[in-house]
């Protein structure tokens, strides 16, 4: 039963649901109102960003909210459509099928399909672990460069023109290639709304503060600074008839709940999708968790990663099931759902009522909404995720993470999302490989007068020209056994003198059968060249690995509990020197 | 100077050249009779394996041994083609061009271009770290599964039938599908060759050492034994007539020297090449150190792993342009090579002088030699690669090391060479991940009485209900970043009253800057639960690392240099009671 238990994902609605009361329910309430208002421009905004109709994005906003209520580990998380899973999808699905047909919508459907199945499926295999192919330095850049991306591809509606192009400078020469045909109404708008909410962003709180009120709910009134703009530039579009000047505007968005559809059952999409369908549902994912943690922790309270690919999973799932598109865990709506002191997932329940309520009846008010209006809110959103910073810090903490970062940022911005992601983790593999692959080897020797031992090349220490003590300061795997291997080769070709070589194990903290290899054929090697090896300190762990071979039993040389025990052994003069 | 010195590859010639007098001349001459004999044989029966005409593999075998005569690094490597770069050079060409067609041969020679400019270059660039992606189980997996792929391509040959298929499966269904057509005497022929090889192998040199040779001698002389099978079938295919009787023989081969030849110059099929290449560019380099590394330290010589990727890269170009295919070292030819007694690389000089002879003189007497006989020896060659016993070691030593074996050796036989070896390379990493990202972390105590501190889960130790003590046992980097994460996020949810966390890093041997971001995060967490993070007995390379970053500036915490000293700060009160 425990065992069955195990594999099942686990219903945390189950806990919070039974401690539900009156007061909790009051704060959820209000939390969700913010959040719903938030949500509608949003969705909207993300959405057109896809290359889908504005509709979509409330249709996204729905089912994967409940679901996600009901399986997710985090209270707060609000679960829809963001700004870097909708770049990738339009990305993908803009492979397939024209940017606004009745087939576009369904091969975004059906890659929220797949990528639910995946989540799923990675969850209920307990394979979180994967998403740590996406090292920070990787995922920060990708993060910047989709930033900038996004920022750009909204240029053009900001100047209403058309302008295509999933690489920064494709789409940089195609905006330029239309500079001349900028509408110029359009233009101002959206500059001030730009301006408006940037100013929103900084400007508001301390003006709302000095106006009498408390610092926590100017903090997130300010959030809802988009409402305003969006609000005000309707009412102007819709009063000084900005359409006949040539605006383009929302138009018709119909109205009605979200409809129920179904995935394309087509093989050979699917195959075409896989890669886009993983790439997303890690990027959500690696995205989704953290912000999940981070306000988890100022509650104390956890997440469970494999359950929230399992929520997750469940969520872009319903969303293909309900007209949507690939979502997951959103930051700034989750920050606003935690200050506005949501306290469960029921919040999600609420917000999620909120949109289906404003898909009924709130659509044909969103007629008169300027495009640029929600080009500019996405403007403003996404520019805080461009971090220019961490190249400056990766630069000095490690070259290599440099070169991690600026690979992946400079790569996506040159070849797009998928081959972006696909060259920085592979760099980002790589360079790891490389550093393993020159683990930190020290030729000790014994500190006069103790039973100590340290780097020659740093300490004043005793030595013998027949041994050759090595100190592994690292686990013993794939990637670095070569290096060990040439290392020992390296001492004993130049070495002649020599009769032992002894490896000090103190901080091999594990062993692979590469490793194992390796030292299989170092010790043949150098029994061939007539030289014992021995080994001290080895740790309990690996000791035990190893006994279940025959390598120790073959060994030229002995096994010694302490170094000093083998130097005692191996070179007893230089310690009667001593 | 110096600097410009380190790019530029050596050419180890000038060293061995010096020294070079009659003594050594002998030596190699002698092995370079013994190899040429090995070799003509194999070089035909490896072309007819790759799907080319015999002659190449003569071609093959001249100008990559004196390339590497010059600037490899071993002093006894044989290059030249061999069995699995053989079998993916089929694999990879045959997606182009019909075997047998001239078009083939040239996507053959343009595939040893791409490689030997991969490799050259990977040597240029010190980027032989790249084969640490191949570890041990990976390719012991493919190279038994390349054997099993081979010996069963060759029962066609001995069969006298004409089947096709790269899988496995594909391949054993169309033999069956065949063996009604079988033709009995080239099965015969086939059979007893094998068998008389396989002899050969075991029991000949006993049976020379009883007839008075010295063991040496006879080790080598047994090695020649191929050369009696192809003399003796191709005697009697001439006088009995056996080609009259339906079998199959090697027919005519041009006499001449190596043709002069170049790759196609083709971006779109060079792209298509480009995965194939470098597959076998990493395959072959592995393959060829691990021999050359072996051999080297019989005699206490040095391999020098980038400048055997500058010497395989020029032999694979000189390949290119002299009419060959992709070629490395390799292992059963070096090993007689060796064992013969050659002391310098002027033993392959000699050695292509042979084959030159060969092929401008001998080819008349190869039109009888019967195609079953060569594939005798090449099922003889393979299976020796054949190693099930690597699943047996390996499912002892560790269950995930097993896993990669047997992934690699599945999908190779399933999915072809390719596929299998990229799926066991994806699948090897994931493994990796899988294992870095849950790192050994131990919850430790003071050991009553001393200042050791134990894990809580083996020892009776003292603690504090206020402190969490926690000893990394890895070094911090992205794979097991969050896993450290989730360990402390875990610990506080479950402990209310923790005022402390202490991480003792005294196995930390390294920190990349997603550990660093973790460690952020984690302290950012910490600090809004009002919980103080502190840190012991941090490493020097570390710590340097740490202060080139302002994380230790914003610690809400201290940094310890022995965890005793941290516990008589944070907890006195378990001291007091020791």
């Amino acid at each position: 039963m425990s065992a069955l238990k195990r594999w099942l994902p686990s219903v945390p609605l189950l806990d919070w649901g039974r401690q539900y009361n009156r007061e909790t329910f009051a704060n959820d309430a209000v939390a969700a109102l913010i959040v719903t208002l938030m949500l509608i421009p949003q969705s909207l905004a993300y959405a057109l960003l896809a290359g889908l109709p504005p509709e979509v994005g409330l249709y996204a906003s729905v089912a994967p909210l409940l679901l996600y209520a009901v399986l997710g580990s985090s209270r707060v998380l609000a679960v829809g459509p963001v700004a870097v899973v909708s770049l990738m999808t339009a990305a993908a699905v803009s492979e397939h099928a024209v940017t606004g047909s009745h087939a576009y919508w369904q091969v975004a459907i059906t890659l929220a399909f797949l990528s639910g199945s995946m989540l799923l499926l990675m969850g209920l295999l307990r394979l979180g672990f994967l998403a740590n192919f996406l090292s920070h330095p990787v995922i920060s850049g990708f993060i910047s460069a989709s930033g900038l991306l996004i920022a750009l591809s909204q240029m053009k509606t900001i100047m209403g023109v058309t302008a295509d192009g999933h690489h920064f400078f494709d789409l940089l020469l195609a905006l330029m290639n239309q500079a001349s045909h900028l509408h110029l109404l359009t233009l101002v708008v959206g500059i001030v709304a730009t301006a408006f909410l940037f100013w929103v962003r900084k400007g508001l709180q301390p003006l709302l503060i000095s106006a009498g009120l408390k610092p926590k709910l100017a903090e997130v009134l300010a959030k809802a600074g988009p409402v305003v703009a969006i609000a005000l530039t309707t009412v102007l579009a819709w009063r000084l008839d900005w359409q006949g000047q040539g605006m383009k505007l929302v138009g018709t968005v119909p109205q009605g709940l979200p409809p129920l559809t179904a995935p394309l059952w087509d093989l050979s999409l699917w195959q075409e999708l896989l890669l886009p369908a993983l790439l997303i549902s890690v990027v959500g994912f690696v995205e989704s968790v953290s912000v999940g943690q981070t306000l988890a922790a100022k509650r104390r309270q956890r997440i469970e990663p494999d359950q929230e690919l399992v929520a997750l999973g469940a969520s872009n799932l319903s969303a293909a099931f309900t007209g949507g598109f690939p979502v997951t865990g959103g930051f700034a709506r989750s920050v606003v759902n935690f200050d506005a002191g949501a306290v469960t997932p029921a919040a999600g329940v609420f917000t999620a009522a909120g949109i289906t309520l404003a898909s009924l009846f709130l659509t044909p008010a969103l007629y008169y909404l300027p495009q640029a209006t929600l080009a500019a809110t996405i403007i403003v959103a996404v520019l805080s995720l461009v971090d220019f910073e961490i190249l400056l810090s990766t630069w000095h903490f490690s070259k290599l993470d440099f070169t991690a970062v600026f690979t992946t940022l400079l790569a996506t911005l040159l070849m797009g999302v998928e081959s972006g992601l696909v060259t920085g983790v592979s760099v980002s593999l790589a360079l790891f490989l490389f550093r393993a692959s020159r683990p930190h080897i020290a030729s000790v020797g014994l500190v006069p007068g103790t039973e100590y031992f340290r780097n020659v090349l740093r300490h004043d220490v005793l030595v013998s020209p027949k041994l050759v003590c090595l100190r592994v300061d690292a686990s013993m795997f794939f990637a670095n056994a070569r290096g060990i291997e040439d290392r020992i080769n390296a001492e004993i070709a130049t070495r002649p003198d020599v009769e032992h070589v002894l490896l000090q194990c103190s901080a091999v903290n594990d062993m692979d059968a590469s490793a194992l290899k390796s030292l299989e054929a170092i010790s043949s090697r150098l029994k061939d060249a007539n030289v014992f090896l021995h080994f001290s300190e080895i740790k309990g762990p690996v000791m035990d690995k190893l006994q279940k071979t025959r390598f120790l039993e073959h060994l030229h040389g002995q096994v010694f509990l302490t170094n000093y025990q083998a130097i005692e052994a191996l070179t007893p003069e230089i310690i009667q020197n001593n």
